[in-house]
């Protein structure tokens, strides 16, 4: 099944916020053999909400729009849709009593613009929006074409999306065709080496297999998809040749599920009743930020010091004012002292450090900008290297993170 | 002068990442008076980057694509632009001069893949790519409109748009429309409570001015957008309005510039020659890492600690362990002492500290999900406050980080 979405808003067109949602959307319908065709971004005006609509059923026969329903006066996407698919503006009562009943949970009183948000086109069918106000609207056309309307906000569009909406499109629209994906994260290697390594295998695959690269700062992400309306064959042929391909690159291979480096640390910590620490310089938390976000980092995190002052890294780390004077505080001896300081402090068997120039400034000749010295230990194991990352500080921060989980998840394996 | 923008690449359509590009793009044409008119997302390939392309140009004189230019496989986006725009293939020298210089100063090993970069339409003009190896290609159609054809990553696409494209997209279209924009950050409403609250000045807006609603967690982003070929009228114009909206909203009002809470909190912390820290929970970091994220973030913020286990708790932080046991870890005693915790370890003068169940598991009756105790500490004074938040853990964390730091910034200006 084909699949548009609309993603509407001045908001996404001026930049101001990012569309989360169509990729959302992709990723949860991709299991089940659907396809996002394309994403069309347009912004709060009906004339090209309207031609938005045209040619995503020219494309597909189920439409989703995201946006554009919040109880504002810029949003004008539900008098378009009446326009579109016919009938009059109606009060849905049903709708209203949810509105009630959100407002009365999260404590906040009512007011009419709110009470504005129940009324909808009579042409529609409403799926009642049980995390926000905006109704969802179901619109059917030519007998075999759906357009979805959803709200904007992204944790509403995903719970409604995932509890309400698919399953209904599923039901109204049942595929033949079965869709395979596996992924393997991989590690030391560029984007370039990595495609001349892996030619001969890429090369011999069958023409319903495809292979794709992802990568990110210090780990590529390759994605085999296979399209087939035999499940069997597609599901068997998928598995096989992932299997090559893990042989072919071995340790290199940091995980064969789509997992972040996060992630697979947590794992193997868990499973190994290891617990973590950081102690973050240039990273200011980022490695427990991204440690934390994964539900039940509880069991394993201890937690972290992020010693952005020197003073921070001697009084609660230990390091010795000495060699932070004699070598810097971007320097090796001042990183093993950091992670042996996080392993006492927080009382956790491995921690991973990290001091660097994440930029724009404090680059010298010597220790230019990106320059960002890690270590990880386990134990009485560790390991260390001194990296030199580019891009934006936010680039150089997200490098040094991924390094440092990439060292500690290596580290655990060894 | 309108853009459109073509946004390439099978990974965006299945979601397993996001286009930053666009929203970049667009954030840093506005203010020159340029707009996009709308965003499509297709994937590698031919015939559907061929419909965009048609489609695009039907809209826009500019059209800019991001994205479909790596060297391996899955990226035919050339070949497309080759047969779209005529000419044949051929190999620029500088290009290849270009791809020696950037992987000699990586200290990466080139091969054929990389070499193949170099080779161009011979319809396009060619502007060198200084932060990267695929080349950036300017093609002009029917004598007035022009395609920009950019790399995906991000990092090198907002480089070498500040750098070379836009300026020299700007000489190739000079505009007569200015564009001004002006942004209030507001807290303390929700977003129909607030529309209420300034319809009157709302309503009387004339028609070359535009009011955008942006909610985020814990605060909403007002924009104002005026369109006008008279600088000075739109300028002065948008400069009033915003003036009296800001008497109307009083303390609500957290900025009048487009500043996150953390760069907020950090530019008045140094204006103030105030010391920053955090002492993080169920924020895990995010806070510390909000404010690192921005330059110059050493100046102010001399770290923090991670208390994730009650032993770090009590061990780096000082928090009683008998409060603990009274009282929970999420609890108004435990942040109190943990506030006071981060500032003793830290020598800081401000400090940040949060406490509470992010979820999914780990909720009580009396506790559910999204129970946060957040307390901002300054010299002698303090607040806190157990707010409760909805969401995945995701939302719970960065609504908990955006009320540490609007608790801050409160406290810092009281």
């Amino acid at each position: 099944m084909n699949v548009s979405i609309i993603v509407i808003g001045d908001e996404l067109l001026i930049g101001q916020v990012t569309d989360t949602n169509s990729g959302w959307i992709a990723r949860h319908i991709a299991p089940y053999g659907w396809e996002v065709n394309d994403v069309q971004t347009v912004g709060d005006n009906p004339a090209d909400i309207t031609r938005a609509i045209d040619r995503a059923f020219e494309l597909s026969q189920v439409v989703l729009t995201t946006g554009g329903l919040g109880p504002t006066k810029d949003d004008i996407t539900k008098e378009v849709l009446r326009r579109y698919f016919g009938g009059e503006m109606i009060t849905d009562p049903a709708v209203t009593e949810n509105i009630h009943e959100i407002f009365n949970r999260r404590g906040i009183k009512m007011n009419p613009l709110t009470e504005a948000q129940a009324i909808v086109p009579s042409s529609c069918r409403v799926i009642q929006n049980r995390v926000g106000t905006a109704p969802i609207m179901w619109f059917e056309r030519d007998a075999d074409h759906v357009l979805v309307s959803m709200p904007g906000v992204p944790f509403e569009t995903s719970t409604m999306m995932a509890e309400a909406v698919f399953p209904a499109l599923r039901e109204r629209f049942p595929s033949p065709v079965h869709i395979e994906h596996a992924v393997l994260m991989v590690t030391d290697y560029t984007e370039s080496a990595l495609a001349m390594k892996i030619a001969p295998w890429e090369d011999a695959l069958p023409p319903y297999l495809h292979l794709a690269y992802l990568p990110k700062p210090g780990l590529i992400r390759l994605r085999l998809d296979g399209h087939h309306e035999d499940a069997t064959l597609v599901r068997d042929e998928v598995g096989r040749r992932i299997e090559a391909l893990k042989e072919i690159l071995g340790p290199a291979v940091l995980a064969d599920s789509d997992l972040t480096p996060a992630e697979i640390l947590l794992k193997e910590c868990r499973e190994r009743g290891v617990t973590v620490a950081t102690a973050e310089s240039c990273t200011g938390g980022n490695i427990a930020h991204e440690l934390t976000l994964i539900p039940g980092a509880s069991d394993v995190v201890n937690g972290g010091i992020i010693s952005y002052s020197n003073e921070v890294k001697t009084r609660v780390l230990g390091v010795n004012p000495a060699d932070i004077a004699t070598h810097g505080a971007v320097s090796i001896p001042v990183v093993r002292q950091m992670v042996a300081g996080a392993c006492r402090a927080t009382a956790s068997s491995l921690a991973m450090a990290t001091s660097g120039i994440a930029g724009p400034g404090g680059g010298t000749a010597e220790k230019p900008v990106g320059t960002v010295c890690i270590c990880a230990r386990h134990g009485d194991k560790e390991v260390y290297e001194t990296a030199k990352f580019n891009g934006s500080r936010e680039r150089i921060i997200d490098s040094a993170t991924t390094r440092a989980l990439i060292l500690a998840i290596k580290l655990l394996r060894s």
